[in-house]
């Protein structure tokens, strides 16, 4: 009864043997940690990711082992995701800005049996190394280094793993329905929770994120990674890039804007992918060194919403599109990229800018559907706002090591967001679900009130929150830090509010402070700002 | 051990939800057998496709039961694609220019329960209608016909079959290894062999062809599939528009240049399927109508290779973009695809047409490798010729109802064509196995010399066939058609070659003759010239 074609595995092996085959002489540019810049290919990093894989066998690696990584975007890290998973075992990326203890909570939960470290991070792991009782080996990702070794026992050191094994060493076969990766989420509240990824939905995710809507990906392209590889596998673009065979320009630790303006020159980055502070960033850095990014062609913004005025900058000032996209770890992450229909083209600039400021439409293989709190789904009109639930090829299905799926029973993830999506498809971001401002029965999205506060050019930052009011249960705070030698009122603020939005929607009150709390990802910290500001208004009244 | 994503299954009716629910709007436009021009959307389309799986189960269909199709690129067609496939059954394409003997060869051997028609081939199912024995029904694809249903017993018609399902019908569960649909080859000897897809194989087949190197379709596109719908799928063309939901062009009977130049203008096409005797008619077509074809970015080119002429004439006349691909129907079929890589930018344009003429490189998904006779793997140096094998996620096993798979020892499908291959992949099919000719331990590539013939503006037609030669084994003979009204001779045509090959590749002899022997495809039938013409140069000797 079944068809009679070839069957063969979804792996990720698969995609980087592509490379190293039909691109092997094809650059890798890596800033490594020291600052040097290196130049690698693609038939390079095939072979090493292969004796990697044969390495961590001899060191006792199982399938299904788990191996850890602390390490900033470059040409080791880009071995690493291939040479561990493609062995058979888990990559298992850490986000270096967590605390400590979370990060033995993650090392510990995940049971890693190496950790990967780049140079910068040898005291860290230091430092940590007795509290992670089950960790076999830490590897600095590095040649021998006599000072690294005397801080952590048993240190080894990733070029001579890699030296010590043959250059033929095999990929071995593997179902495509073994765990790959691993990442954790760090949630605000609770213990962070692991994401475990499978060759099926990476190479899925591989080929249903780079569709021409998509990231778009070609092999005249170079692709600058500039959104960490410890962040949600750096939205896949490394599977995406080895299987599309493109140039890749790893930018090591420095994400400076001029730092970054002068590798897209000196590289002719053509795409680039990361979040909007980045590109906040390389504004300043282009100003800086009179740079023009001529080569420039896109970048994929996601991680949090996209300021508006950024779109008309970049392409007005340098010729470059911005695509804005949105995910989570939990949906591999890409759910939704920004591109025009057809039926677009005919508009103007202005407006077809305004439709980029959302967050796109789903490719094929994810689905969306907003609904209410009993689950029913609601109005895809544009302006009905509902939990926004995903289904599809690469989202998750049950967090690692948890017993329960996390999915509704009717089988859909709750992302935690609130959005609206039109009758296009195309979904907006309104709020995180325990953000959104519940006031007298309707909704109010901070995120919108946080976009015009922050469009203000005396203020540097803001937040919104809802704090607790007698009369409409809750009404909108906002939170700001005034920018370098401002001066701002409350009053002031609250006017340009006026012509923008409904009355009833405009913040009862603004508190400037100094700084905002941030998170391990560089969020801000609603809950904190909910426990220290959700009272105001009751104090107020009082 | 095994991860914990979501687990959906890869289907053909999943492409056509996505076009359905976020694309429904978008414009399908299909010129009916008629000559009317019909436009339709991708909404509709589902929603009949679906309805249509349901009238096949109400006709008592069960999984895997096939229905074949003798019908034109249109709107029901496509209907009959998603629809058949969706409901768990297998969709199966039939050329109508096969001969009577060989459509009933097919169509019993498949085991068709239905054949959808077109009211073109009313005449020609009737007389086949006594040797299909196991054949159910008939389904014109149209409303009742009086006249139609007096010539065939039983006659349904497709609309009614629609009209009496219900809008809210469901998609059937599949499992993702089902067959889907089947095409037959025509082999030049023994009967035509069958090769049955899966959804997995297809769906595959659409994100791995449709990447930026690949077909490239995006939202914003209009296609016009003028590669027919029975001849391998369409190249995919079908399932690749609904996964990125473009607009799509259905050209109906009437493939002649001026019929297409206008379809072009009147429905701003902005990409085509098709083969080189369709792009040379076009060519035509535009000097007729005087259209310059504005829209028009690109055509995918493939099926034979590609006249080395319509490179520039394409670019530099209409600014179109010609991308040559291969494949067959075994490998569903995309193999290959000619893009350039980022190295070749600076080339100038003659140097890039002639990298273009090629049939291009494999992408992700697919690998390729050339062999001796012994099954010795050859050098990819752009020089070595050998047999082209092909491996990967959407290549054929075993054709249908056979027995032993149609692969080698080691797993690779020998495609019957010699090939040379670069070291960028970059692969030029230099001839058929059986075709090349072998002259004294030196292949000589009869696709070279007949594009040399073809060049010559008083040839219309040319092929090169192996004669026998008693010192040489074989020597080069072309059998040419002159253009109507040219002046040519032996000599000169002869004469041609001299600069343009080593002088041992040039053909012993031309014979002109009023026509060649082409088989249902439209490829010339060189066992026929063989024959024919094989012994032409003992004859001369004795």
């Amino acid at each position: 009864m079944l068809g009679k074609m070839m069957h063969k595995q979804l792996t990720i092996s698969s995609l980087l043997e592509h490379a190293g085959r039909y691109h092997g002489g094809t650059t890798v540019t890596s800033v490594e940690t020291s600052g040097e810049v290196v130049h690698t290919t693609w038939g390079e990093v095939e072979r090493n990711a292969r004796k990697l894989a044969a390495a961590l066998a001899r060191l006792g690696f199982e399938t299904g082992d788990r191996a850890g990584t602390i390490a900033w975007n470059n040409r080791r890290h880009l071995e690493i995701y291939f040479g561990v998973a493609g062995g058979g075992y888990v990559c298992h990326t850490i986000n270096p800005r967590l605390f400590p203890e979370q990060l033995i909570y993650i090392i510990n939960h995940a049971d890693d049996k190496v950790l990967f470290i780049d140079a910068t991070f040898v005291d860290a792991a230091a430092k940590l190394r007795s509290h992670l009782p089950n960790l076999e080996h830490v590897i600095l990702m590095g040649s021998r280094d006599e000072a690294a070794a005397e801080k952590i026992d048993g240190l080894l050191f990733y070029d001579e793993l890699i030296a010590a094994e043959n250059d033929d060493a095999t990929w071995p076969e593997i179902d495509e329905n073994l765990p790959s990766s691993l990442c954790y989420t760090s949630g605000t509240t609770g213990n962070p929770k692991g994401v475990q990824y499978t060759h099926r939905t990476t190479v899925l995710h591989s080929l249903g994120g780079n569709q021409p809507d998509g990231m778009g990906l070609a092999a005249r392209d170079t692709v600058m990674m500039v959104v960490p590889m410890f962040h949600a596998n750096a939205w896949g673009s490394p599977y995406i890039a080895a299987a599309v065979g493109c140039k890749v320009v790893l930018p090591g630790p420095h994400l400076d804007g001029v730092s970054l303006a002068k590798l897209i020159d000196s590289e002719k980055v053509t795409v680039s992918l990361g979040v909007p502070t980045i590109w906040m960033g390389l504004l300043q850095g282009l100003e800086e060194t009179g740079s023009k990014a001529e080569s420039l062609e896109r970048t994929i913004v996601g991680g949090s919403a996209l300021p508006t005025v950024m779109i008309p900058t970049f392409r007005d000032k340098y010729g470059v599109e911005l695509i804005h996209a949105w995910g989570m770890t939990e949906t591999s992450p890409l759910g939704t990229l920004n591109q025009l229909l057809q039926k677009h083209e005919t508009l103007n600039d202005a407006e077809k800018g305004a439709l980029r400021e959302g967050q796109g439409r789903a490719p094929y293989g994810v689905e969306l559907r907003i609904v209410d709190d009993e689950n029913n789904r609601l109005a895809e009109d544009g302006e009905t706002q509902g939990n926004l639930q995903i289904q599809g090829h690469w989202i998750i299905d049950t967090y690692f090591k948890a017993e329960d799926s996390a999915l509704t029973e009717d089988g859909w993830f709750d992302t935690g967001d609130v959005a609206t999506i039109d009758p296009d498809g195309y979904m907006i971001i309104r709020d995180r679900s325990k953000d959104i401002i519940k006031s007298g029965g309707e909704w109010i999205s901070t995120v919108e009130l946080e976009d015009i506060a922050m469009s203000h050019p005396s203020v540097a930052m803001a937040a919104a929150i809802a704090a607790k009011h007698r009369k409409w249960d809750e009404r909108p705070v906002v939170i700001a830090v005034k920018s370098e030698g401002a001066d701002l009122t409350e009053q002031e603020l609250l006017e340009s509010y006026k012509d923008k939005i409904a009355s009833w929607q405009v913040p009862d009150k603004v508190v400037f402070v100094p700084e905002l709390p941030l998170g391990a990802t560089g969020k801000v910290l609603k809950n904190k700002l909910r426990e220290e500001f959700g009272d105001v208004l009751l104090t107020e009244v009082d």
